[in-house]
């Protein structure tokens, strides 16, 4: 099945211990999208200011993603400045530059509202909201979100989580969202407000699925190469929703197998900077490290 | 194999979001032993003060750990006063009073000094050492330690690691004792110092093992009810030594099944006030447990 990403593309300054980027290709749409490609087509719908170098869309189509959903707007591209430091566990906003995406409020083209599966990347509930609603028939929809939005937005929130299938969250939002310090109360709390599915990432912890009765716990894949934390959230989501778009209801290892090649997509973001982790390797190493993967559990 | 546990017997007082105890059964060694018990014949040196109840080592008793070793002295018992807040992720000890635990300087026993299994649990790399100097040739040794030792008996915990095989430590400490905020880095460079297996402690995280070039991350079984985590990591020890001792070199998961009983057995503890996570229940329990935490893995 083919999958639509709604979100932001930007343009990244991010310092970590390993080194320091500049104006990088960034933002959630293209972690996404990149991440989600070893498994399905993927498109992107998102905005970008004039300054955005066109040599990045062309990279991005030459990679197999599909960048008609990409508009050119008069004004600044998305900008974020952030930096990791000590063990790198979250990151420290230094400047957010919201330029065009700040007036993000997409009109679907008329091919794409027609997509079985759907994954809102951060921003706001409302824009989310809004892009839900143009859907046709979607089969699958799944968002992220941030502790922004759980603080200011909070209304528009909890009416997303009765339209959408899957949440993403990390654990200290999921903590917030629910006021528990339990996660897997959490966890389950957010499965009462509507969606059949919500993952909890916890970064170098791994991440909980729940869905059901279901909550099944996976450590990240460990690796000695953590440089750059970012993206690392946005390609667990495009490695489990691209995983999911390509196998439907089919996967022999259930939802477990989404939840774990997410973890092994992201595991190979982090260990590069910006996007390169994820652009230097093909389905190949994917499915490699996944069978390495799966052998931890032989216990 | 028969399993010796030299170590900590206390009266703890905890406070938890949950609940107060008050002069309650606590120690390393006491948690380690009711955990082990479930899996193998275990053994108890440690040392007590007058004001020790005899009910508690009664209780011991009853619970199938042999208390012979344990010696009551003139003075009074380790006190430790602690509380925990929030995600209750760590304690913040309010008190400690080492009373006679303060002099602890093992003599063991000669039929102890022939175990071939031997767990250190946290005390002065040198109390430590002392002891594994009067076995007569153990097979597998394993210590645990604590940031106290790591800032100030460093030489000492240095040479303990040259004479054990296994060392539970963790996550924070052993940043602390690596000085790398890479866990995985941490865990492959205190494997150089000595021992053959690591095992850093990432309480609701899970835990990581390392032995040889393997490297095995488990998460935490998966609870709703966590309402005391004194003795967690005591009790995960536990279970995995007491495993490792009933099985030999014969497991069929390898350390990895090890690992997982240390992870559910710790998850008994924690669900309850105490020590009653682990004295009412039976290996039953944990085997059921077991069988539902590697159904997880069936991704």
């Amino acid at each position: 099945m083919a999958l639509l990403c709604v979100g932001s593309v930007a343009l990244d300054n991010v310092t970590t211990p390993f080194g320091v980027t500049e104006d990088s290709l960034g933002g959630s749409a293209v972690y996404f999208s990149l991440a989600a490609r070893f498994f399905t087509d993927v498109s992107v719908v998102g905005v970008i200011g004039e300054d955005f170098p066109a040599e990045h869309v062309a990279f991005l189509r030459d990679q197999g993603v599909d960048t008609g959903g990409i508009e050119a707007v008069e004004g600044k591209t998305f900008r974020w400045t952030g930096e990791y430091t000590g063990d790198m566990s979250s990151a420290l906003t230094r400047e957010v530059e919201l330029g065009v995406f700040g007036e993000f409020a997409p009109t679907l083209p008329e091919a794409y509202r027609e997509f079985p599966t759907l994954f809102l990347a951060n921003s706001s509930p409302r824009t989310q909201l809004a892009v839900v609603e143009q859907m046709k028939a979607p089969r699958f929809v799944a968002a992220d979100t941030m502790n922004l939005w759980i603080e200011n937005e909070r209304d528009a929130l909890l009416e997303l989580l009765k339209r959408i299938d899957c949440l993403f969250i990390n654990d200290g939002e999921a903590r917030m969202l629910e006021d528990d310090t339990n996660l897997i109360a959490c966890g389950k709390a957010i499965l009462r407000r509507g969606p059949s599915s919500v993952v909890i990432k916890k970064g170098e912890h791994g991440a909980i699925l729940f869905t059901g009765d279901q909550v099944i716990p996976l450590p990240a894949f460990p690796t000695l190469e953590v440089k750059d934390p970012t993206g690392a959230g946005d390609s667990f989501a495009g490695g489990f929703m691209g995983y999911t778009a390509s196998v439907g209801s089919e996967s022999s290892g259930g939802v477990g197998r989404a939840l774990a090649y997410g973890t092994v997509t992201a595991s190979f973001t982090v260990g590069r900077f910006g996007v390169a982790g994820l652009t230097e390797i093909d389905r190949t190493h994917v499915d490699q490290r996944l069978d390495a993967y799966r052998k931890i559990f032989a216990v």
